[in-house]
């Protein structure tokens, strides 16, 4: 077996078409070797050697050793060095690159193959001892980090390395890393290995091949460290074997004059404009700019620093796009004035971003309109209806902000303040909002980061590891706000000489970079607001491009999208987001509110059949209608589904002791009473108890009152010239004969309204159908389609009923099954394809056998996710249901499911 | 449609072909009169008109009244009378008769025909003035019972007639019915007709023809009388559209001497011997005997009374018994020396009488050993091992009888007494052993009776209402005591001078009709004590008929039988009552008594794996693994399905705040440590959460103990020279990948077992499994095949989850369900097979394709009900398992389910 794969310049042995193999970095430094643009040379070790070292007990094949020996000679005769020559050594860097990107997650080591010996041997080539040193001081503390396992000893201590730096620097009285002498880094490179003796028992190696070992296996076991466990939990990778592990030429940004290193997007990753952007910093190492230490200066100053490096720049920024026709996330060395590509993949970005690029590059003729389609993330896209703050109410409080940074990430954000990932989880978990604001962040702070409604740094850049978080998030984030002076002890930051306190309300601007000191209502997002009339559409680029974009994907999609909407309002949000319908309309919410609840324990309470038709009739039948005539006005002739109702009557009533007093005050009855009720309500599995049909079964009275309210609502809209299409739900049915007897009910009463009103069913083409949501059903599906016009695939307890586990209940269990890789997803976010799909498989097969033609929905909260909307575009259902802010994303992922065929 | 069937010696219309159309009762009165047995002629009035009656708003069909006027034209000339003619009157019964038998629960009228003017004809034409108006008020008597409704006005009054009666009895200082005069009775009627003037405002109608058709009307409106639905609800009757009517020619048993009625049984109902067994009384109509009013004499007596009526009587039984080749219940009427045949069906017997019967018939070859196996009912099979009292306590005790009646129903049974079935009840509810008391039973008292341990009455035969019902239910019944003088509204009755109280406990031998003041213990049937040693086959007949019997059934039989067992003890137990292997053995049982349970409580409370580990190892460990062993040296080398633990961890934590502080007080922490755990394992839905092999990936220890305590004791036992067949079973899996793990964990610990101990896997030929229980694992059975050797299907939770409704919480409509006939039973007892059938067929079927020969077994509740076996034998299962009690009715009904193939 081949496991490692040389690239340079014409003579590359991978490329992008083997990158599960050779990870996304290392197929894109070979690619881009193909393709002529400078790269230094070097050679990646597969991801089966990462695959084989972590399934045989952390050692690696025979055949290895002998082949990274071949490739470094021959690496050797690229650059015209010798690794681990006194001389004229070759130094190289040791990066991982799994096939999916995990920015900052796994380990890194630079400047390998320095030693007490080659770095004579650097000098003598670069002539600069002081960089030399420099580099050496570098490779000791990174790999006493990464390899040896340097820690801080307790939480007071930042680093021991940075320590030990800021010592000196102190002794010296300097402030920067650069006005250190060589003699100072000769020195510390002493003390550095000094401290590793000392802390760990152990040297700093002095064998350039035990450095090259040693930094290979750190980061092959990287790969399983806590945070790039998370982080691929999070994010949901599954499915890789492992990382790749990149040994590569090191070239130098850090040289001096006419040496610098930068990151650039060939388009914008926040706003999608296409315009050359990026940083970068003079006489530095690529680190330096990732990791926020130094802010580094925008990339148009290239243009006047080294004119012809930032032409050279921008042309390969063209031959990229041109070659991967997409945007790409570049790095960049400078060495002595020569220019070296890094690194290229397509770029990470804002939903903004991916929609505006796209559009444009689809009106630059650079990607058809399919591919525009095919490659948004539909599940980013939620993201461009992201709120942002009310500038109205910055305009009335007279608010100015406090400071203006990097608008690292989009949208409107205002919350407590926190200055650790750790208080932000707790807070946030007892329901607080609140903004994360740290000096910098780390891959460590990744679980306050996701919590956090905002995140605000005080040092890094548009491509530092708050914001390329948080972008991925979808969190507002401001970075490298310099102003901020943050005291984590005394928890409290000053800006500009005010003191904020943890705890204080603070709004943050992610598409501006303001923030506030003090709250600010946040509200809808610029396509919202040109929606619901706010704005006009002229007055906003976003939404133009939206409307191109959503026309496309209508264009191409098949699958019909409806919403899931209780309310007149809902219903109105959900039209103007493109809903076709409404999918599920559920009648419980309407029996919460005011008045209304008084009446459903009126009849809760009753005694027997006639104490329970009179609140139905006198109180809650006028309620419903009301309801359902402003839904269908809403829907102005669209169809709407009405479940009928569908929870335990016990959810209607207080558990607790002074809830039942204050229900038995306002019902005129005892408190005895009530906890009678409710005792006699209990169950002890409530997923599985007396609801849905089983309530319509055992008291027909409620079914009825809520049939004549969704007929006569009807026939009212009807008359007033409005077409209605209703279809009456029959929920939990797993009885060909549950639903005979409530369809027999429903058409009963159905009918009776329509002849009450003088209508006939031609003009109300009322249907009567039934969630398939219940196993039972599912596998009797050709029986209940006797009796069903649709079927409305309830994937919410069909996945709980047909795994066996509760929503409520699986947490203790569900994320462990999807670390051990059980479920690839959560199957209550992602469709269980292979197991729930199959219900959905059998029924729909069922159905259609028995009642060819029968209309086939899901409203289940999976309608609005794109894998789950992909199988049930190729399963052949006719229509999705989802929440009105997703019924884009709906859009979207069926137009991709259509394309994907 | 022809809805009217004439019945008469030669010319019968009908026969048992048409039952379900002419229901038992016509049918076999048609049969026998096509045999030549002389029988009243009549016609019968199908079950079509009682479908019609109740789904036409209780109106006929048009074509019935002309249909039934011709018939009763016929009859007529059959007969030579004339319905309503003065001189030379036709009377008639009307009768119900469904297709199913159900005694005593719908109307009856006798007499009809009478009025002031036909009375006269009768008595001219039998010059029997006495009988004549005798048979008027009980025409009147029962017609304004049944048709017109007269009831009891408050408790007090025990029946309207009745108490006129008793108050003319008095007044004439008569004690007995027969002592009054034909004037007194004339009297009576009169009284009669007023009393039902006064009270409901109606005439007792003097055309017979309305007398006829109110009594049509009442018998077919009875079809849905509570006691009848209550009574097919109970007896699981179902699928039939109701009942037919029989109008048939009165013959009287009442008109003095050589008249005379009784009921009898070709073979003894209670034991089966082949004896003509039953009773008469002379000079009184069949109600008489079966009402128990009076206590009728033995059959045997007939002979010397009216020694040619008995030898037809006997003639008739053998013709019966070989033309139904079945023991047949019968009714007969004397009428001035001439017999009559009122009826015949095939005899409602006890298990013993099945068992007995018809093992003699197949030696008598009469029947053959597949008839024999077909026809005795699984369901009553149960029965051969109700307990019996205790002789040796009883002699211990020195305990005399304080009386003896007869034995009506077999079993012994020991309780408190009661006076009411609503007392009964009541009692039964809250956990009493209760013996009902009546002076006689009624229909209304069916509730009362079916809770209580045992019957007494003080009236009454062996065909008695309380006889039959109480045989019918397998409740030991002694009934006729009438040494019994029960007082109800003292609560008390006295026996031979001893006042027993309500609420003291006295015992009843069923078998022997003794009843005993006191308590004695209950003890296990013959079959069980021959099969435990305590008594020789030799001397127990029942022990001989059920041996040859089950060497039948297990001839005709292909489906294995397993049993469900969980200790040494149930293991022995089930070898005896012939279980060929374990089908399930819950390890979770182990956990619990003495110390175990401590353990496992340390086990739960531990804060990781290691604190996990310790107690498992070094406590439970040794304590399953001796379990295992004694396990299996019972099975004695038959295979042994283990299933690995299975319930949630709260299960073995106290709920309650005292029970927490014992345990806390037992382990040695705090009460609030043990309340957080209680609280931390706390679930909505217990039944969907963390258990099942969920547990055994959460903790892989504990499954890791649990494999390794099977195998050692595994191994251990092979060393004792007894061969071991242990099946790892994996509960609740749904995925595959779970199973997956688990066997991979499970082979690993085996195999490093098997090498600890020289040993190898043909040797010790272990299977891992899986339980099919989760909808989920059933419709990816293929996929769970590829990593099971066996599936054992898990029908209870596979109902529970398919149907989407808990066992504990379905009780508050799951009976509405099954009197609306959504399910025809409840699916917890018998399997529902057109929906959770199809989920263990489409897992046998993708299981067989992807794992040909793969074990297939259900270990469910279901594995020991005949219905469901008979669907296993169908699917092709390997085997069912079933509680060892339950054994012998499987392998019964997997007979019987290979002879209806």
């Amino acid at each position: 077996m081949k496991y490692v794969y040389f690239f340079n310049k014409g003579e590359s042995e991978g490329d992008t078409s083997i990158k599960s193999l050779i990870g996304g970095k290392g197929a894109n430094l070979a690619e881009m070797a193909g393709l002529g643009i400078p790269v230094p040379p070097g050679f990646t070790l597969s991801t089966e050697v990462c695959r084989y070292y972590n399934e045989h007990a952390l050692t690696y094949p025979e055949s290895l050793k002998p082949e990274v020996e071949d490739h470094l000679r021959r690496l050797e005769r690229a650059t015209g060095r010798v690794f681990g020559d006194r001389s004229n050594p070759l130094l190289v860097s040791v990066r991982s690159g799994a096939a999916v990107s995990m920015p900052g997650m796994m380990d890194t080591v630079l400047n390998l193959g320095l030693t007490d010996e080659t770095v004579a041997g650097l000098i003598a080539k670069t002539g600069n001892e002081r960089f030399a040193y420099d580099s050496y001081r570098r490779l000791v503390q990174m790999y006493g980090d990464v390899v040896l396992g340097m820690q801080p000893e307790d939480e007071s201590e930042i680093d021991p390395f940075e320590e030990i730096l800021d010592n000196l620097k102190e002794k010296k009285g300097v402030e920067l890393d650069t006005d250190l002498t060589a003699a100072d880094l000769k020195g510390l490179v002493e003390s550095f290995k000094r401290a590793i003796e000392e802390r760990l028992g152990v040297s700093f190696p002095q064998d350039p091949n035990e450095q090259l070992w040693g930094a290979i296996t750190a980061v092959f076991s990287s790969w399983n460290n806590q945070r790039a466990a998370k982080y691929r939990e999070l994010e949901g990778i599954t499915g890789l074997i492992g990382t790749a592990v990149n040994v590569q030429a090191m070239v130098f940004g850090n040289m001096g004059a006419g040496c610098g290193t930068g990151v650039a997007f060939t388009r914008n990753p926040a706003t999608g404009e296409n315009e050359f952007y990026g940083e970068y910093l003079m006489n530095a190492q690529g680190e330096d700019v990732v990791a926020g230490i130094r802010t580094p200066l925008p990339i148009s100053n290239l243009r006047d620093e080294m004119p012809r490096i930032y032409d050279e720049l921008v042309a390969i920024r063209t031959r990229l796009e041109e070659h991967y026709r997409d945007m790409q996330d570049i790095e960049f060395t400078i060495e002595e004035n020569v220019l070296y590509m890094l690194q290229t993949r397509n770029g990470k970005r804002t939903a903004f971003s991916w929609l505006r690029s796209q559009v444009e590059m689809v009106a630059e003729g650079l990607i058809s309109e399919e591919e525009a389609i095919r490659r948004v993330p539909a599940t980013e896209f939620a993201k461009l209806f992201a709120p942002i703050l009310d500038q109205a109410d910055i305009d009335a409080k007279k608010m100015s902000p406090i400071t203006t940074a990097l608008n690292a990430s989009p949208g409107g954000a205002c919350g407590q303040i926190v200055f650790s990932a750790g208080k932000a989880e707790e807070w946030a978990a007892a329901g607080k909002a609140v903004i994360l604001v740290r000096i910098e962040t780390s891959p460590e702070d990744i679980g306050g980061m996701s919590v956090a409604k905002g995140i605000l740094t005080a040092r890094g850049g548009m491509t530092s590891h708050a914001a390329v978080v948080a972008r991925g998030m979808g969190c507002p984030c401001i970075a490298g706000a310099g102003d901020l002076q943050i005291d984590y002890s005394a928890k409290q930051m000053t800006v500009n000489g005010q003191v904020i306190e943890q705890g204080a309300i603070i709004a943050i601007d992610g598409f501006t970079g303001k923030v506030y000191n003090g709250g600010i209502t946040v509200k809808p997002s610029e396509i919202v607001q040109v929606l619901t009339g706010e704005m006009t559409a002229a007055d906003s680029l976003l939404y133009q491009h939206y409307s191109t974009f959503m026309g496309w994907a209508d264009r191409f999609r098949t699958l019909a999208v409806r919403t899931n909407a209780d309310t007149p309002h809902d219903a109105a949000i959900a039209i103007r987001f493109g809903a076709e319908g409404i999918g599920l309309c559920r009648t419980e919410h309407m029996f919460f509110a005011g008045e209304r609840i008084i009446a459903v324990r009126e009849m809760i309470l009753a005694d027997d059949e006639a104490g329970r038709r009179e609140p139905l009739t006198s109180k809650l039948l006028p309620i419903q209608r009301s309801d359902f005539a402003g839904i269908f006005r809403a829907m102005n002739g669209l169809p709407v589904t009405i479940r009928l109702l569908d929870p335990p009557l016990h959810e209607f009533l207080p558990h607790d002791a002074a809830g039942q007093r204050e229900v038995a005050d306002v019902m005129g009855v005892s408190p005895e009473r009530i906890k009678e009720k409710v005792d006699a309500l209990h169950e002890f599995n409530p997923m599985l108890g007396h609801r849905g049909c089983r309530l319509g079964i055992t008291y027909p009275e409620i079914s009825e009152m809520q049939v004549r309210a969704i007929m006569e609502a009807a026939c009212t809209v009807h008359k007033e010239g409005t077409k209605v299409q209703p279809e009456i739900m029959i929920p939990l049915v797993g009885h060909v004969k549950e639903l005979a007897l409530q369809r027999e009910l429903s058409v009963r009463i159905a009918e009776e309204v329509l002849t009450e009103n003088g209508l006939s069913k031609e003009e109300i083409p009322y249907l009567v159908g039934t969630m398939i949501e219940v196993p039972r059903a599912a596998v009797t599906a050709d029986e209940i389609a006797s009796e069903a016009e649709f079927f409305s695939f309830g994937t919410n307890d069909l996945t709980q009923m047909g795994c066996g586990f509760s929503r409520d209940d699986a947490g203790t269990f569900l994320q462990e099954y999807i670390r051990k890789g059980i479920y690839a997803h959560d199957p209550f976010e992602v469709l269980d394809r292979a197991g729930i799909g199959k219900f959905v498989q059998i029924a729909c097969n069922l159905g259609r056998k028995a009642r060819p033609g029968i209309k086939l929905g899901i409203c289940g909260e999976h309608g609005g996710e794109p894998n789950s909307i992909s199988f049930c575009h190729e399963t052949g259902l006719d229509y999705v249901s989802c929440s009105p802010y997703r019924v884009p994303i709906a859009r979207l992922a069926a137009a991709q499911a259509a394309l994907a065929e």
